[in-house]
């Protein structure tokens, strides 16, 4: 069977944050469609068994592959450290997650060789920010610490607010303390509190987004495998998303970050 | 077809907030058995759709009833808002919600005729409470507000931590500007910050939580169709709980608020 070039990227999330990434892969790859999924009637991920956010990833991969996407991108930091080893072996078309090439940047900006990785409660527990990490450069010591409230905070609107600058001032000491020189913004929703992080971390604290490097990732792995899209993306809409539940909610949010109207969202049942 | 009053009771929610609503049973019906149903996996309800809760509230039942239960009570109050008037037409069981008990004794207790409601988002939106309370007199004024940072600073263990307290005070800045007299605790997780919610809304403030109003109108409903039971409970478990996600860190939870050890958790998949 030949993939078709001109078939979309599926890039999926747990619910709005991963329009990050997908934000960033409509900028370094203009000419790609994109069919993006959101699990909205059951995100949270973070605070789940690794079971279940892989029996939900799953789903969510074969509704993708039902809409003839040649690669799949999981947007979601919690579903790429506990779900991606399961599904690459599972289909045939590249999937990729955005905790690797998080890694790998890191890795290479790191001055210290001191890395911290902020992240929700699952991401943290599964250790494969360390793992991968260490795997490029053993000696880098890496400091993990889930910030549960975050993505609360930012979904209650509150991302320039005291109350968040007291929350991220007690869960960043650690970083402080552990005198980081790079900090990974593990959480897709993370990168919304950059003003805040940055302020409290200081210019001297390297903050790394993995959305722009899982996108150069993905770039390079369509060339690898021919899969770039040759034509022009000239269809009337090119990025086409899908949600679990309340598409309304789900379309204001991403007017809201992305640079451009989001005209069609449309909801569908996964569990039937 | 004779219903066996020695059937458990069957009470379900969200998650973990509906323990609160377990142990009012427990202590008020002694000689009652429960099965008890938490969807960790999908937690939380109050930022879902309408049709989601329907759709969820439904599996759960569905389940309850394969349990053998003569009874339900919906111990989550945004599936009790959004949920209980579909669920009660498709079903032979008598089953009851945490809302109209608690509208009922918020509209026994005002002496000024202002109530206040603070719930989650979905709840807020139905306008549910309001509804039944001008039912039993329309002259009562009701203030609504969604608080939807306080299950995530209870899930994160700060009930008593002075971010929740700054977070408390400006939900509740609209219900002490409206001086409303009596303030229904409408999520099952609120009771769990009656300290701090009660040291900000001062002594002169009635705090209501449907928990213990809804044990004495399941006992009520029990006696009326003559389903009480009428032996007693030595069975080896008479209670049971059953989870959709994560039984381990359930159990700890549980066990923090139940007067005694929870066993037996079990883990089900509502969705095959």
């Amino acid at each position: 069977m030949k993939t078709d070039r001109n078939a979309p990227i599926g890039v999926f999330d747990s619910g709005v944050g991963g329009l990050t990434v997908a934000r960033e892969i409509m900028r370094n790859l203009p000419m790609e469609k994109i069919v993006y999924f959101g699990d909205t009637a059951r995100v949270p991920y973070g605070s789940k068994s690794k079971e279940t956010v892989i029996r939900y990833s799953r789903q969510i991969v074969r509704f993708l592959q039902k809409q003839g996407v040649k690669a799949i991108v999981i947007a979601c930091n919690t579903a790429s450290a506990l779900a991606l080893d399961t599904l690459e072996k599972e289909i045939d078309i590249p999937i990729i997650g955005v905790v690797k090439p998080g890694a790998r940047v890191a890795a290479r900006e790191t001055t210290k060789k001191r890395v911290g990785v902020i992240a929700t409660e699952a991401t943290i527990n599964s250790h494969l920010y360390r793992e991968l990490i260490q795997q490029i450069d053993p000696e880098i010591t890496v400091v993990g610490k889930p910030c549960p409230l975050f993505v609360p905070l930012v979904e209650e609107g509150w991302r320039k607010d005291p109350v968040t600058e007291i929350v991220a001032r007690r869960y960043l000491k650690e970083m402080q303390d552990e005198k980081v020189d790079t900090l990974i913004l593990g959480c897709t929703h993370y990168p919304l509190l950059r003003g805040v992080i940055g302020s409290i971390m200081g210019d001297q604290v390297q903050l790394v987004n993995p959305a722009y490097e899982t996108s150069l990732a993905l770039k390079q792995l369509l060339i690898e495998q021919d899969l770039l899209n040759q034509g022009s993306v000239e269809e009337e809409f090119p990025y086409r998303f899908y949600v679990s539940d309340a598409a309304e909610k789900f379309k204001s949010f991403a007017n809201s970050i992305l640079p451009y109207d989001v005209e069609m969202t449309k909801q569908v049942n996964l569990e039937e």
